[in-house]
Protein backbone atom coordinates (compact mmCIF):
# COMPACT_ATOMS: atom_id res chain seq x y z
CA UNK A 1 0.00 0.00 0.00
CA UNK A 2 1.17 3.18 -1.26
CA UNK A 3 -0.09 6.69 0.18
CA UNK A 4 0.13 9.52 -2.61
CA UNK A 5 0.75 12.93 -0.50
CA UNK A 6 1.90 16.84 -0.33
CA UNK A 7 2.46 17.60 3.06
CA UNK A 8 1.49 21.43 2.54
CA UNK A 9 -2.08 20.47 1.03
CA UNK A 10 -5.03 19.99 3.18
CA UNK A 11 -6.61 16.93 1.99
CA UNK A 12 -3.99 14.77 1.87
CA UNK A 13 -3.62 16.13 5.95
CA UNK A 14 -7.27 14.26 5.98
CA UNK A 15 -5.44 11.20 5.53
CA UNK A 16 -1.98 11.36 7.41
CA UNK A 17 -4.73 12.35 10.43
CA UNK A 18 -6.78 9.64 10.29
CA UNK A 19 -3.60 7.21 9.73
CA UNK A 20 -2.00 8.65 12.73
CA UNK A 21 -5.22 7.96 14.74
CA UNK A 22 -5.23 4.17 13.58
CA UNK A 23 -1.35 4.43 14.63
CA UNK A 24 -0.47 3.19 10.77
CA UNK A 25 2.51 3.83 8.94
CA UNK A 26 2.61 3.31 5.18
CA UNK A 27 4.77 4.30 2.46
CA UNK A 28 4.39 7.65 1.09
CA UNK A 29 5.22 9.26 -1.78
CA UNK A 30 5.12 13.59 -2.13
CA UNK A 31 3.41 14.33 -5.18
CA UNK A 32 5.28 17.86 -5.95
CA UNK A 33 1.94 20.08 -6.48
CA UNK A 34 3.78 23.48 -6.51
CA UNK A 35 5.81 22.13 -9.61
CA UNK A 36 3.56 20.40 -11.36
CA UNK A 37 4.12 16.62 -10.42
CA UNK A 38 0.29 16.07 -10.27
CA UNK A 39 -0.04 16.68 -14.56
CA UNK A 40 2.93 14.57 -15.37
CA UNK A 41 4.23 11.00 -15.39
CA UNK A 42 3.92 8.54 -13.71
CA UNK A 43 1.35 10.29 -11.16
CA UNK A 44 -1.43 11.68 -14.21
CA UNK A 45 -1.84 7.47 -14.92
CA UNK A 46 -2.22 6.81 -11.42
CA UNK A 47 -4.75 9.63 -10.87
CA UNK A 48 -6.13 11.19 -14.13
CA UNK A 49 -8.22 13.48 -11.79
CA UNK A 50 -4.74 14.80 -10.60
CA UNK A 51 -5.12 15.37 -7.38
CA UNK A 52 -3.82 13.78 -4.27
CA UNK A 53 -4.20 12.37 -1.79
CA UNK A 54 -4.75 9.06 -3.42
CA UNK A 55 -4.07 5.22 -2.55
CA UNK A 56 -2.45 2.80 -4.33
CA UNK A 57 -2.90 -0.65 -2.88
CA UNK A 58 -0.65 -3.56 -3.91
CA UNK A 59 -2.43 -5.33 -6.71
CA UNK A 60 -2.32 -1.54 -8.41
CA UNK A 61 -5.81 -0.42 -7.64
CA UNK A 62 -5.58 3.16 -6.89
CA UNK A 63 -8.32 4.67 -4.19
CA UNK A 64 -9.16 8.95 -4.74
CA UNK A 65 -10.46 11.23 -2.63
CA UNK A 66 -9.97 11.56 1.12
CA UNK A 67 -13.40 10.15 2.09
CA UNK A 68 -13.03 7.51 0.10
CA UNK A 69 -9.66 6.47 1.17
CA UNK A 70 -10.50 6.76 4.81
CA UNK A 71 -13.72 4.82 4.71
CA UNK A 72 -10.90 2.02 2.86
CA UNK A 73 -8.50 1.93 5.64
CA UNK A 74 -11.70 1.92 8.38
CA UNK A 75 -12.94 -1.34 6.68
CA UNK A 76 -9.23 -2.55 6.91
CA UNK A 77 -8.23 -1.37 10.28
CA UNK A 78 -11.73 -1.35 11.59
CA UNK A 79 -10.02 0.24 15.45
CA UNK A 80 -10.34 2.37 16.97
CA UNK A 81 -13.54 3.05 14.77
CA UNK A 82 -13.35 6.88 13.78
CA UNK A 83 -16.53 6.05 10.79
CA UNK A 84 -19.10 4.54 13.84
CA UNK A 85 -20.22 1.00 14.42
CA UNK A 86 -23.85 0.83 13.57
CA UNK A 87 -25.32 1.72 10.18
CA UNK A 88 -27.08 4.48 12.23
CA UNK A 89 -24.00 5.79 13.75
CA UNK A 90 -21.89 5.42 9.99
CA UNK A 91 -24.61 7.45 7.97
CA UNK A 92 -24.85 10.45 10.71
CA UNK A 93 -21.18 10.58 10.90
CA UNK A 94 -21.13 10.26 7.13
CA UNK A 95 -23.70 13.27 6.42
CA UNK A 96 -21.82 15.32 8.84
CA UNK A 97 -18.00 14.69 7.48
CA UNK A 98 -20.37 15.61 4.38
CA UNK A 99 -21.17 18.85 5.27
CA UNK A 100 -17.62 19.27 6.79
CA UNK A 101 -16.55 18.58 2.88
CA UNK A 102 -19.29 20.69 0.75
CA UNK A 103 -19.78 23.59 3.28
CA UNK A 104 -16.19 23.93 4.67
CA UNK A 105 -13.14 22.64 2.33
CA UNK A 106 -15.22 23.42 -0.91
CA UNK A 107 -16.03 27.30 0.49
CA UNK A 108 -12.32 27.46 1.49
CA UNK A 109 -11.16 25.72 -2.30
CA UNK A 110 -13.52 28.56 -4.17
CA UNK A 111 -12.22 31.62 -2.19
CA UNK A 112 -8.14 30.38 -2.94
CA UNK A 113 -8.60 28.88 -6.24
CA UNK A 114 -10.40 32.26 -7.49
CA UNK A 115 -7.49 34.58 -5.82
CA UNK A 116 -4.58 33.00 -5.96
CA UNK A 117 -1.69 33.50 -8.82
CA UNK A 118 -0.70 29.75 -7.79
CA UNK A 119 -3.94 28.61 -9.40
CA UNK A 120 -4.38 31.29 -12.39
CA UNK A 121 -6.43 29.48 -15.17
CA UNK A 122 -7.03 26.10 -12.55
CA UNK A 123 -10.08 27.70 -10.66
CA UNK A 124 -11.27 23.82 -10.69
CA UNK A 125 -8.43 20.51 -10.02
CA UNK A 126 -8.26 18.78 -12.72
CA UNK A 127 -6.70 18.91 -16.70
CA UNK A 128 -9.35 21.08 -17.83
CA UNK A 129 -8.31 25.19 -17.18
CA UNK A 130 -11.09 26.83 -16.02
CA UNK A 131 -10.78 30.78 -15.05
CA UNK A 132 -10.43 32.63 -12.39
CA UNK A 133 -13.66 34.23 -11.15
CA UNK A 134 -13.31 37.29 -8.98
CA UNK A 135 -17.32 37.03 -7.77
CA UNK A 136 -16.43 33.38 -7.03
CA UNK A 137 -13.94 34.74 -4.68
CA UNK A 138 -16.13 36.83 -2.64
CA UNK A 139 -18.64 33.46 -2.21
CA UNK A 140 -16.18 31.69 -1.17
CA UNK A 141 -15.17 33.99 1.42
CA UNK A 142 -18.64 34.48 2.29
CA UNK A 143 -18.98 31.01 2.82
CA UNK A 144 -15.74 30.14 4.78
CA UNK A 145 -17.63 32.87 7.01
CA UNK A 146 -20.76 31.27 7.62
CA UNK A 147 -19.45 27.70 7.62
CA UNK A 148 -17.16 29.11 10.78
CA UNK A 149 -20.75 30.24 12.29
CA UNK A 150 -22.98 26.84 12.20
CA UNK A 151 -19.67 24.85 12.90
CA UNK A 152 -19.75 27.46 15.87
CA UNK A 153 -23.90 26.77 16.63
CA UNK A 154 -23.10 23.00 15.55
CA UNK A 155 -20.64 22.66 18.36
CA UNK A 156 -22.82 24.24 21.16
CA UNK A 157 -25.07 21.74 20.89
CA UNK A 158 -22.82 18.38 20.32
CA UNK A 159 -19.36 17.60 21.88
CA UNK A 160 -18.02 16.67 18.44
CA UNK A 161 -18.99 17.64 14.96
CA UNK A 162 -21.01 14.56 14.58
CA UNK A 163 -22.12 13.85 18.45
CA UNK A 164 -20.85 12.75 21.27
CA UNK A 165 -17.41 10.71 20.10
CA UNK A 166 -14.46 11.99 18.21
CA UNK A 167 -14.65 11.02 14.71
CA UNK A 168 -13.71 11.32 11.00
CA UNK A 169 -16.28 14.50 10.75
CA UNK A 170 -14.03 16.28 13.21
CA UNK A 171 -10.37 15.69 11.62
CA UNK A 172 -12.52 17.14 8.23
CA UNK A 173 -13.21 19.86 10.28
CA UNK A 174 -9.90 20.70 11.83
CA UNK A 175 -8.15 20.38 8.53
CA UNK A 176 -10.33 22.95 6.97
CA UNK A 177 -10.73 25.73 9.84
CA UNK A 178 -6.69 25.44 9.20
CA UNK A 179 -6.98 25.36 5.32
CA UNK A 180 -9.23 28.50 5.85
CA UNK A 181 -6.63 30.69 6.82
CA UNK A 182 -5.31 30.16 3.28
CA UNK A 183 -8.54 32.48 2.80
CA UNK A 184 -7.73 34.89 5.75
CA UNK A 185 -10.76 33.72 7.66
CA UNK A 186 -10.70 32.63 11.13
CA UNK A 187 -12.17 31.73 13.99
CA UNK A 188 -13.28 34.94 15.94
CA UNK A 189 -13.45 35.01 19.68
CA UNK A 190 -16.91 34.94 19.94
CA UNK A 191 -17.00 31.68 18.37
CA UNK A 192 -16.56 29.99 21.94
CA UNK A 193 -17.85 26.35 21.16
CA UNK A 194 -15.46 26.42 18.47
CA UNK A 195 -12.29 27.39 20.22
CA UNK A 196 -13.23 25.26 22.99
CA UNK A 197 -13.38 22.09 20.46
CA UNK A 198 -10.60 23.42 18.61
CA UNK A 199 -8.39 23.09 21.39
CA UNK A 200 -9.23 19.58 22.25
CA UNK A 201 -8.36 18.37 18.98
CA UNK A 202 -5.25 20.98 18.34
CA UNK A 203 -3.83 18.16 21.75
CA UNK A 204 -4.78 15.15 20.00
CA UNK A 205 -1.58 13.88 18.67
CA UNK A 206 -2.71 13.51 15.28
CA UNK A 207 -3.04 17.04 15.33
CA UNK A 208 0.50 17.49 13.68
CA UNK A 209 0.25 14.92 10.92
CA UNK B 1 -38.86 4.85 7.76
CA UNK B 2 -39.95 7.38 6.15
CA UNK B 3 -38.21 8.59 2.69
CA UNK B 4 -39.00 12.64 2.32
CA UNK B 5 -39.08 13.21 -2.30
CA UNK B 6 -39.92 15.83 -4.56
CA UNK B 7 -40.57 13.55 -7.97
CA UNK B 8 -39.50 16.04 -9.65
CA UNK B 9 -36.01 16.75 -8.51
CA UNK B 10 -33.19 14.47 -9.29
CA UNK B 11 -31.37 13.72 -6.19
CA UNK B 12 -33.95 12.10 -4.59
CA UNK B 13 -34.73 10.34 -8.15
CA UNK B 14 -31.02 8.48 -7.08
CA UNK B 15 -32.54 7.10 -3.84
CA UNK B 16 -36.04 6.33 -5.85
CA UNK B 17 -33.88 3.88 -8.29
CA UNK B 18 -31.96 2.65 -5.39
CA UNK B 19 -35.01 1.68 -3.57
CA UNK B 20 -36.12 -0.31 -6.86
CA UNK B 21 -33.13 -2.43 -7.44
CA UNK B 22 -33.44 -3.16 -3.93
CA UNK B 23 -37.01 -4.46 -3.99
CA UNK B 24 -38.25 -1.59 -1.36
CA UNK B 25 -41.10 -0.03 -1.37
CA UNK B 26 -41.07 2.53 2.41
CA UNK B 27 -43.31 5.22 3.19
CA UNK B 28 -42.71 8.38 1.01
CA UNK B 29 -43.42 12.17 1.69
CA UNK B 30 -43.70 14.57 -0.75
CA UNK B 31 -41.88 18.06 -0.06
CA UNK B 32 -42.84 20.33 -2.51
CA UNK B 33 -39.94 22.78 -3.52
CA UNK B 34 -41.58 24.52 -5.92
CA UNK B 35 -44.09 26.10 -2.89
CA UNK B 36 -40.66 26.40 -0.91
CA UNK B 37 -41.67 23.74 1.53
CA UNK B 38 -38.49 22.72 2.57
CA UNK B 39 -37.40 26.47 4.36
CA UNK B 40 -40.66 25.62 6.25
CA UNK B 41 -41.66 23.50 9.22
CA UNK B 42 -41.93 20.54 9.95
CA UNK B 43 -39.63 20.16 7.18
CA UNK B 44 -36.66 22.63 7.97
CA UNK B 45 -36.24 21.23 11.61
CA UNK B 46 -36.25 17.48 9.72
CA UNK B 47 -33.34 19.06 8.14
CA UNK B 48 -31.80 21.98 8.25
CA UNK B 49 -30.07 21.85 5.06
CA UNK B 50 -33.51 22.61 3.21
CA UNK B 51 -32.86 19.67 0.50
CA UNK B 52 -34.13 16.43 -0.45
CA UNK B 53 -33.92 13.51 -0.27
CA UNK B 54 -33.98 12.88 3.48
CA UNK B 55 -34.48 9.72 5.57
CA UNK B 56 -36.25 9.64 9.04
CA UNK B 57 -35.47 6.60 10.57
CA UNK B 58 -38.34 5.10 13.46
CA UNK B 59 -36.42 6.24 16.16
CA UNK B 60 -36.27 10.07 14.64
CA UNK B 61 -32.91 10.47 13.13
CA UNK B 62 -32.93 12.08 10.13
CA UNK B 63 -30.46 10.53 7.46
CA UNK B 64 -29.26 13.71 4.42
CA UNK B 65 -27.85 13.42 0.99
CA UNK B 66 -28.53 10.52 -1.12
CA UNK B 67 -25.04 9.02 -1.11
CA UNK B 68 -25.37 8.65 2.34
CA UNK B 69 -28.92 7.68 2.24
CA UNK B 70 -28.32 4.56 -0.47
CA UNK B 71 -25.21 3.59 1.80
CA UNK B 72 -27.09 3.32 4.89
CA UNK B 73 -29.51 1.43 3.27
CA UNK B 74 -27.28 -1.09 1.29
CA UNK B 75 -25.83 -1.74 5.02
CA UNK B 76 -29.66 -2.80 6.01
CA UNK B 77 -30.67 -4.36 2.97
CA UNK B 78 -27.42 -5.83 1.69
CA UNK B 79 -29.13 -7.77 -1.48
CA UNK B 80 -28.29 -7.04 -4.24
CA UNK B 81 -25.37 -5.40 -3.32
CA UNK B 82 -24.79 -1.95 -5.25
CA UNK B 83 -21.86 -0.97 -3.56
CA UNK B 84 -19.99 -3.98 -4.03
CA UNK B 85 -18.92 -6.45 -1.36
CA UNK B 86 -14.93 -6.37 -0.57
CA UNK B 87 -13.49 -2.79 0.80
CA UNK B 88 -11.87 -2.93 -2.96
CA UNK B 89 -14.67 -3.17 -4.54
CA UNK B 90 -16.50 -0.63 -2.26
CA UNK B 91 -13.75 1.65 -2.63
CA UNK B 92 -13.61 1.50 -6.19
CA UNK B 93 -17.40 2.32 -6.59
CA UNK B 94 -18.25 4.56 -4.21
CA UNK B 95 -14.50 6.77 -5.65
CA UNK B 96 -16.45 6.67 -9.16
CA UNK B 97 -20.11 7.46 -7.86
CA UNK B 98 -18.24 10.56 -5.99
CA UNK B 99 -16.66 11.40 -9.41
CA UNK B 100 -20.18 11.43 -11.47
CA UNK B 101 -21.46 13.43 -8.17
CA UNK B 102 -18.50 16.00 -8.30
CA UNK B 103 -17.97 16.08 -12.12
CA UNK B 104 -21.95 15.67 -13.22
CA UNK B 105 -24.46 16.31 -10.32
CA UNK B 106 -22.41 19.52 -9.41
CA UNK B 107 -21.73 20.72 -12.70
CA UNK B 108 -25.66 20.67 -13.90
CA UNK B 109 -26.60 22.37 -10.93
CA UNK B 110 -23.92 25.16 -11.60
CA UNK B 111 -25.62 25.78 -15.17
CA UNK B 112 -28.98 25.31 -13.68
CA UNK B 113 -28.87 27.21 -10.55
CA UNK B 114 -27.40 30.52 -11.78
CA UNK B 115 -29.67 30.75 -14.96
CA UNK B 116 -33.15 29.76 -13.83
CA UNK B 117 -35.52 32.41 -12.42
CA UNK B 118 -36.91 29.55 -9.85
CA UNK B 119 -33.65 29.71 -8.30
CA UNK B 120 -32.98 33.63 -8.02
CA UNK B 121 -31.02 34.52 -5.11
CA UNK B 122 -30.58 30.72 -4.78
CA UNK B 123 -27.59 29.55 -6.27
CA UNK B 124 -26.65 27.30 -3.76
CA UNK B 125 -28.98 25.09 -1.42
CA UNK B 126 -29.93 26.26 2.02
CA UNK B 127 -30.72 28.66 3.99
CA UNK B 128 -28.43 31.25 2.67
CA UNK B 129 -28.70 33.58 -0.01
CA UNK B 130 -26.59 33.79 -2.72
CA UNK B 131 -26.91 35.62 -6.39
CA UNK B 132 -26.98 33.80 -9.74
CA UNK B 133 -23.45 34.40 -11.41
CA UNK B 134 -23.88 34.67 -15.61
CA UNK B 135 -20.33 33.49 -15.95
CA UNK B 136 -21.04 30.30 -13.43
CA UNK B 137 -23.47 29.33 -15.20
CA UNK B 138 -21.75 29.45 -18.90
CA UNK B 139 -18.87 27.46 -16.25
CA UNK B 140 -21.49 25.06 -15.96
CA UNK B 141 -22.63 24.34 -19.12
CA UNK B 142 -18.91 23.81 -20.17
CA UNK B 143 -18.56 21.56 -17.05
CA UNK B 144 -21.59 19.62 -18.09
CA UNK B 145 -20.80 18.96 -22.03
CA UNK B 146 -17.05 17.92 -21.00
CA UNK B 147 -19.25 15.19 -17.89
CA UNK B 148 -20.08 13.64 -21.48
CA UNK B 149 -17.35 13.31 -23.02
CA UNK B 150 -15.36 12.00 -19.87
CA UNK B 151 -18.41 9.59 -19.66
CA UNK B 152 -18.38 8.62 -22.62
CA UNK B 153 -14.44 7.81 -22.66
CA UNK B 154 -15.05 5.61 -19.70
CA UNK B 155 -17.83 3.69 -20.96
CA UNK B 156 -15.83 2.77 -23.76
CA UNK B 157 -13.20 0.84 -21.20
CA UNK B 158 -15.70 -0.16 -19.13
CA UNK B 159 -19.30 -1.88 -19.34
CA UNK B 160 -20.26 0.10 -16.32
CA UNK B 161 -19.35 3.44 -14.92
CA UNK B 162 -17.68 1.26 -11.93
CA UNK B 163 -16.37 -1.71 -13.57
CA UNK B 164 -17.78 -4.70 -14.84
CA UNK B 165 -21.09 -4.95 -12.81
CA UNK B 166 -24.10 -2.47 -12.34
CA UNK B 167 -23.95 -0.23 -9.27
CA UNK B 168 -24.72 3.06 -7.29
CA UNK B 169 -22.41 4.96 -9.89
CA UNK B 170 -24.63 3.85 -12.76
CA UNK B 171 -27.47 5.18 -10.98
CA UNK B 172 -26.16 8.54 -9.88
CA UNK B 173 -24.69 9.19 -14.06
CA UNK B 174 -28.01 7.42 -15.48
CA UNK B 175 -29.71 10.22 -13.23
CA UNK B 176 -27.55 13.34 -14.40
CA UNK B 177 -27.75 12.44 -17.84
CA UNK B 178 -31.09 13.01 -17.68
CA UNK B 179 -30.97 15.98 -15.15
CA UNK B 180 -28.33 17.73 -17.93
CA UNK B 181 -31.52 18.00 -20.10
CA UNK B 182 -32.45 20.65 -17.47
CA UNK B 183 -29.15 22.46 -18.90
CA UNK B 184 -29.86 22.14 -22.24
CA UNK B 185 -26.96 19.59 -22.78
CA UNK B 186 -27.82 16.14 -23.83
CA UNK B 187 -25.37 13.09 -24.82
CA UNK B 188 -24.16 13.59 -28.58
CA UNK B 189 -24.15 11.08 -31.89
CA UNK B 190 -20.32 10.90 -31.32
CA UNK B 191 -21.02 9.49 -27.25
CA UNK B 192 -21.46 5.97 -28.78
CA UNK B 193 -20.22 4.20 -25.24
CA UNK B 194 -22.51 6.80 -23.67
CA UNK B 195 -25.68 5.88 -25.75
CA UNK B 196 -25.00 1.60 -25.75
CA UNK B 197 -25.18 2.05 -21.53
CA UNK B 198 -27.59 4.62 -21.22
CA UNK B 199 -29.98 1.92 -23.28
CA UNK B 200 -28.83 -0.98 -21.38
CA UNK B 201 -29.72 1.35 -18.38
CA UNK B 202 -33.08 2.39 -19.33
CA UNK B 203 -34.37 -1.10 -20.19
CA UNK B 204 -34.26 -1.63 -16.40
CA UNK B 205 -37.35 -1.70 -14.25
CA UNK B 206 -36.03 0.93 -11.75
CA UNK B 207 -35.78 3.61 -14.29
CA UNK B 208 -38.82 4.47 -14.31
CA UNK B 209 -38.47 5.09 -10.28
Amino acid sequence: MRFYDYTPAPSPRRVRMFLAEKGLEIETVQVDLAAGEEFREPFVTLNPRCVVPLLELDDGTCIGEAAVICRYLEAVHPEPPLHGTTPEQRAVIEMWDRAMEDDGFRAVAEAVRNTSPAFADRALTGQERYPQLPELAARGVRRTRQFMDDLDTRLGASPFVAGDEFSIADITAFVCVGFARWAKVKPEPRHANLQRWHEVIAARPSANA
